[in-house]
């Protein structure tokens, strides 16, 4: 087991920072820049894979800095390369230092940021039904497993670039069956029975997996947006797996869906006003959604308008298919979050810094929560403090620090929303952390870190002392140019795997640790293993274990 | 009082229909024709002033049709000035024949239609706030009347081009005060109280009017909407008069405001999709607004999202403020409608020609009726029928039928929204009726009738034979230019008063009658009297009698 690393800079951000400003202060500009319609095609392509995620569609800033000309004219094109090529500590990738993007694409990317942004296009119900397609209906689909394995400790694991998800035997490693699924999935999301796995893509496709089929294979798909980044299920009691949802990034939209054809159901448009009473919202994206424990609700954040919003499905039915939607006020920018004891569902406000917890039961805000620069939280990290009682832990890909924080109001109310612990990590950079209550772990990563190093390292933080334990720099990982991404556990809680996510051209691999020794105890290889990214246990999944 | 009258064709009509059927054969065009940059200007006040309310701000059609340049190019400029001159006869005005456009005008707005539509700006909170004036504060206002007159029998009338309203003793019918309000006020409302109006003009000024106050005055008003057409007072026990909400024609948007002094509180957009499944609508305009009986909501009509949203008020004081909004959907286009049985909220759909009956108590769709052409109920009117039970009676705009339906699906199923009469009137254009349970009379209005004599025609309906009795022309009406319109009893439901809508250079005035004889009682004239429109009585508008 490799021993802790120690904070390094990273090379290509500095190379970028002194470049931008030895440029910038020449470069005030007031013309646009000339861009050809060949160039501004390809830029717009690359600008929707590359940047629209936190720079918004309509390119008005939300995770990321507002990229309208009329900010960065003064800015000028030397300076927007520089950016593009080295990034920024804040979790600006490099996009040149990382070798995605080449020096010619870089050039005409700050040339197209100079020009005004393409005007994209809405959506109909009858485009996005014209996407929905069932390969297996449910009448002929199995009444029980048509396998052996034991599918509750599958792993789905993202396969990003390449447009699928792996099903991955979590018992011998094996791999099960390659789905093809949407592009850049972002996340998987099981059904509350977990015989389903539900994934989006970033091009905004949903697939229904069904794990009992042998091999496993997509059973039904929509493409209710062009760009989306979340899906969810029904699990209230009596209504589970009966509908999904996906959230969109673009268009400004959420859409209903039967839960096992994916059927469109129900669009519900969030172009709105920032926290109720503020400006218009026109890109007002849906980000993390979680289905609740105490309604027939689903908890939806809609991150430009800093608004999270109870969506009531168990009306559709009746006449006029009423939908109940609470719409409560929290901030900017929402992004993702998780649940802690099962009850709060908490959510970054990443412009702010902040966490908000959200009261499912009360259906309002419950804290607010400061947390350190950029909180990422994915889902979260639960566990039992034998000082604090339930705390719940988020990564910040800002600054290097994992914040800890007390969660149980009724139980410990001497220390109710207080932040336990800030942790300090030797790296920015942090997307995800997860522990397992079989671990003593909490297992962190720095995937968006600038420095190469830095973005292969993984630590273990002690959930008792809040330690730093072992950081250790995966071996291998740099040597095929991979960032260690995403952690997640077996059902047993004995192991947890971590992706090393590369290039589409060079297969990578997932490492395997054990849960209590942090020794590596297996690497799950091959030629299919490119790009791997997220990976989600069926039965963590669909229980919320994390 | 005089006799019945027969139906007459529109002169202006028969021409319009002429000259266009003989000019539009030659004129497809292809180029929009030139418009000046000030003509676009003028144009564009005159689209808002007389066009938008029915075709759209965004001229993308809704109880009008679609008036965007690629739909209008074939048709040409000549027959779109013979439209705008003469009118139609399913509701367009002619603006010309009535006086109120200038053949110059009408040759500009013709070149208009033919060129792009501007682009409508969006509002922010900050920009609403800053129109937020409290006059007198509520602390300073009086806590039991100031004056001796029977306030609750006054009649707020409004004086649509003069922007006021003015306050009319019911007994007296002398004038009690001239407020200055919002720009052609659409509507009042009284508060659950029925210590104050609420109006809104069409500019998007709420005003809130005290009637306690010696005269009374405006005591608060704000500007949430560049257009708006609706505006109600939170009615459920336990929050009488603590909140407001008005429904905004553009932007997109519901405000909710406080209701004392009426500072906006929270923004609702509405942009959607229609029906929920189906095309992004950008222009969803609120339409209709009556508050619940059944609970702390108001039932809100998205117009061209074909959704009716109750909007619950009671929990905006918790932390997050949760606004719960229940979304239903109706049909196309929403405009109007009113309680029958105080539970129903029955609203004209009128694109399909169809009446929804909301279920305030269920929360969804009791019922969907056939009404008659293009159904504008106003409020509509209730009775109890001895042989059908409690019905409910709409106007038509664009076909001569009042139709009446049986609304009690509790205690008459046998006849639960049947259409128990199609009664048979003398002209189109109606767009009030109203009665009053000391009334055997239904009052109905043609004030939309191309023809001028229909406009000044009034009729009464008998409530238990459906026949109909008397209809006469306003004598004087056509004199001062005037149509009759908008029908309102005194509380004792003793008399009515129906306004005599001329124009603002000429006084005109408000015709009084006997509620079971139909005999004028009274005339109120002045100078003050121009452009009366609707007029609300307060102790009828607090209680919902109609």
């Amino acid at each position: 087991m490799p021993g802790p690393t120690r904070r390094r800079p990273s090379i290509a951000w500095l190379a970028a920072v002194a470049l931008a400003a030895t440029l910038a202060v020449a470069q005030a500009q007031t013309e646009p820049p000339a861009i050809s319609p060949e160039e501004y095609e390809t830029a717009t392509q690359i600008y929707f894979d590359r940047c629209a995620g936190c720079h918004g569609a309509l390119r008005a800033g939300a995770t990321g800095p507002n990229l309208l000309p009329e900010r960065l004219a003064e800015k000028g094109a030397p300076y927007l390369q520089a950016i593009i090529f080295g990034g920024l500590p804040g979790g600006m990738p490099g996009w040149g230092a990382q070798g995605v993007l080449s020096m010619d694409e870089i050039e005409v990317m700050a040339r197209f940021l100079l020009n005004e942004p393409p005007a994209p296009a809405q959506i109909s119900y009858e485009q996005i039904l014209d996407t929905w397609v069932v390969h297996v209906p449910p009448e002929e689909r199995p009444t029980e497993p048509q396998h052996d394995r034991d599918w509750e400790d599958f792993f789905g694991v993202i396969l990003r670039d390449m447009g699928q998800v792996a099903i991955v035997d979590g018992g011998s490693k094996e791999l099960v069956s390659l789905v093809d699924t949407g592009y850049a999935i972002h996340i998987l999301r099981s059904s509350a029975s977990g015989r389903y796995f539900t994934s989006i893509g970033r091009d905004g496709k949903a697939s229904l997996i069904d794990l009992w089929m042998d091999p496993p294979q997509v059973v039904a798909e929509v493409k209710p947006c062009y760009d989306a980044r979340s899906i969810e299920s029904s699990k209230f009691a009596g209504f589970e797996d009966r509908y999904a949802i996906v959230g969109c990034y673009w268009p400004a939209l959420a859409v209903v869906l039967d839960g096992l054809t994916l059927e469109p159901l129900k669009m519900i448009g969030t172009a709105g006003y920032e926290r109720g009473a503020g400006d218009y919202v026109e890109e007002a994206r849906v980000a993390a959604i979680v289905a609740s424990h105490f309604g027939p609700e689903w908890i939806v954040n809609i991150k430009e308008a800093g608004q999270t919003w109870f969506v009531d499905y168990s009306r559709m039915d009746e006449p006029g298919q009423p939908l109940p939607i609470t719409m409560l006020d929290t901030d900017l920018y929402l992004h993702d979050g998780g649940w802690a004891m099962d009850r709060y569902f908490v959510v970054a406000a990443n412009q702010l810094n902040k966490l908000i917890a959200i009261d499912a039961k009360e259906r309002n805000v419950a804290a607010v929560i400061e947390a350190g620069t950029i909180p990422h939280p994915g889902r979260g990290a639960n566990w039992v403090h034998p000082e604090f009682g339930p705390v719940w832990a988020t990564g910040n890909l800002g600054s290097q620090e994992m914040t800890i924080t007390a969660v149980d109001p009724e139980g410990h109310p001497e220390h109710a929303w207080e932040v336990v612990a800030r942790v300090e990590v030797p790296f920015t950079g942090n997307l995800f952390l997860k522990t397992h209550p079989n671990s003593p772990w909490v297992i962190y990563d720095h995937v968006m870190s600038p420095s190469p190093v830095g973005a292969a390292t993984l630590c273990a933080i002690d959930k008792v002392s809040f330690e730093v334990g072992p950081c250790w720099e995966v071996p291998g990982a740099t040597d095929v140019h991979a960032r260690m991404v995403h952690i997640e556990f077996n059902r047993a809680g004995t192991e947890f795997w971590v992706s090393a996510w590369g290039r589409m051209d060079t297969p990578s691999f997932i490492a395997v640790y054990d849960a209590v020794t942090l020794e590596e105890i297996d690497r799950i290889e091959g030629d299919w293993v490119r790009t791997p990214t997220g990976k989600f246990n069926a039965y963590n999944t669909a229980r919320d274990v994390y």
